[in-house]
């Protein structure tokens, strides 16, 4: 089954938004063990939308399209679906209905134009949106799938989440797609790989070196989970000293659990970091459970004041980081 | 002038990584006046990456790839590039010395497998990576131009800077492009378009609607600057009370103004916000002007001792949120 993500939307190429819609579909797809094959992104015109729903319609079992779904001149992508699948816009009460509520709990007149968004395809399902004014949009022909969802990260989600995922899952039978990470550090991907090198990996595993800044992850992927578990247990013995986490488990996480089975409690004072660690830290939930509280102290009278840090040391410094 | 960006890499299918290099060359290429017409984000696999190349060269000016020039053999864009543009794969000393001095740094032996980054595809330059192992590659073909970039971000940045840029800017006269963008809140896009809609924009500027949760953004672009700056002029009495900010002012920049010009101070006490409220203070450059420190009293008892929280209110709301 191919799967093709196109995002619609002259802002991503200018570089003003970053497409986290992509990775959250991507995401998403995965755990239930469809493998995204390919993105395209594209500006918001005429000819762009046709031509790339024409190769993607063609190509692929699965299309689904994010932007240009809302009110304004700009949003053009459902006028060129209708035309691209050759069907008419009908006005849908049902919609109008949600829209118009949801402008009256907010107590605002609801413009004419927003009538725009009640349009729907003809022999096109529209999934409504709890979210905001732009519904989704699900078309099927033989085996092939259609969606549209609007571009708005809150909106995307919850169509994707709440009624694409539903469809998809009772339509088709997914095997499973598995991904662990082992996180690693203090090593270079090259040396990484010459130790791992006499190591068989089963060619139904992909194996991915991944370096980040000051890191490297190796992604184990594949539909085998067994496998990809005893290809991890084989390997992690040789490359020991530099795994420092896996899967979800990254700095943060490990201090958290930590605190926990050590029973421990902290508190931080932080100067050049202005909240930043305290603030790592509580992005944990039950940090309470160990993070009593802290101080920043970004003043150097306060420096003084508070943590009794000699006025000469400061001043020798200039500014002393505490952390 | 058209320009694509190939994204090699299924760690941005899989949800794994968000494009921000995409985000980042959109931006960059903006500034100097190059619009990106378009970006595809494809598997590291033979089949795609080729197939994807042979469109882009056919039918683009510039083309950019990202991604995939590691030393492990997951790593395979160099060679499919090479063998797209038939061209012989030649070991290049320059880069080998490179390679061997980043490890050397370190203190540690090099793999052999790193010799791989050292070759070079016959009739393309390459540009050596100061962050990095991979060094990027520059390929012309009568007017038109390739460039293959690795994907870790900062090595990506430093080459697409110092490198790829200053190579644009000496072969081509752009022309600027500009977009300005004005920030609105408490009013719905379509409310928006309703206000705007008997004002004339003119057909060389664009003008999107950008809803984000919460607000609003009006993108003005184009390549008359004038004309941009007098649009925004004769728009913005209208849709005045909306308002809150132009292009880079954020709610964040437009308080740090606030406390300059005023000549204020602040300090902060924090509850559930754990240290982000003091974070987004600090992260504003020239904040210890006014920024003199704070508190993060996250425990009840340091609520009570340092804040002189009454115990019976911090009962009676379970926690009581300060911020």
């Amino acid at each position: 089954m191919k799967v093709a993500v196109i995002s619609i939307g002259n802002e991503i190429l200018l570089g003003k938004t970053t497409n986290t819609n992509l990775t959250y579909i991507g995401e998403k797809l995965a755990k239930i063990g469809l493998d995204l094959d390919v993105n395209k992104t594209i500006k918001d015109n005429v000819e762009d939308i046709s031509s790339t729903l024409l190769y993607f319609w063609e190509n692929y079992d699965i299309v689904i399209t994010t932007g240009g779904l809302g009110p304004t001149n700009d949003d053009i992508t459902k006028q060129v679906i209708a035309d691209f699948f050759d069907k008419k816009l009908n006005f849908i009460d049902e919609i109008w209905e949600n829209i118009k509520t949801r402008f009256e709990k907010r107590g605002i007149k609801i413009p004419e134009i927003n009538k725009n968004q009640a349009l729907v395809p003809n022999d096109f399902q529209y999934l409504i949106n709890n979210f905001g004014t732009a519904p989704g949009l699900f078309y099927q022909n033989n085996n092939k799938l259609f969606f549209a969802l609007p571009g708005v990260p809150t909106e995307m989600k919850h169509l994707l989440d709440d009624k694409i995922i539903p469809i998809l899952q009772s339509k088709f039978n997914f095997e499973p797609y598995f991904i662990r990470t082992i996180h690693t550090y203090n090593i270079a991907e090259s040396a990484l790989a010459e130790i791992l090198q006499p190591i068989q990996i089963p060619s139904e595993i992909k194996l991915a070196y991944l370096p980040q800044t000051g890191r490297v992850d190796l992604r184990f992927s594949g539909q085998n989970q067994t496998l990809i578990e005893s290809t991890i247990n084989k390997i992690s013995p040789n490359i020991k000293k530099y795994i420092f986490g896996f899967d979800e488990e990254n700095v943060s996480k490990l201090f958290h659990n930590t605190m926990l089975q050590n029973k421990l409690t902290i508190s931080v004072a932080e100067s050049c970091t202005g909240g930043l660690v305290q603030k790592m830290i509580t992005d944990n939930s039950g940090s309470s459970k160990y993070f009593l509280g802290g101080i920043v102290t970004y003043d150097n009278k306060i420096k003084e004041k508070v943590l009794h840090v000699e006025a000469e040391v400061l001043n020798k410094f200039g500014a002393v980081r505490l952390l």
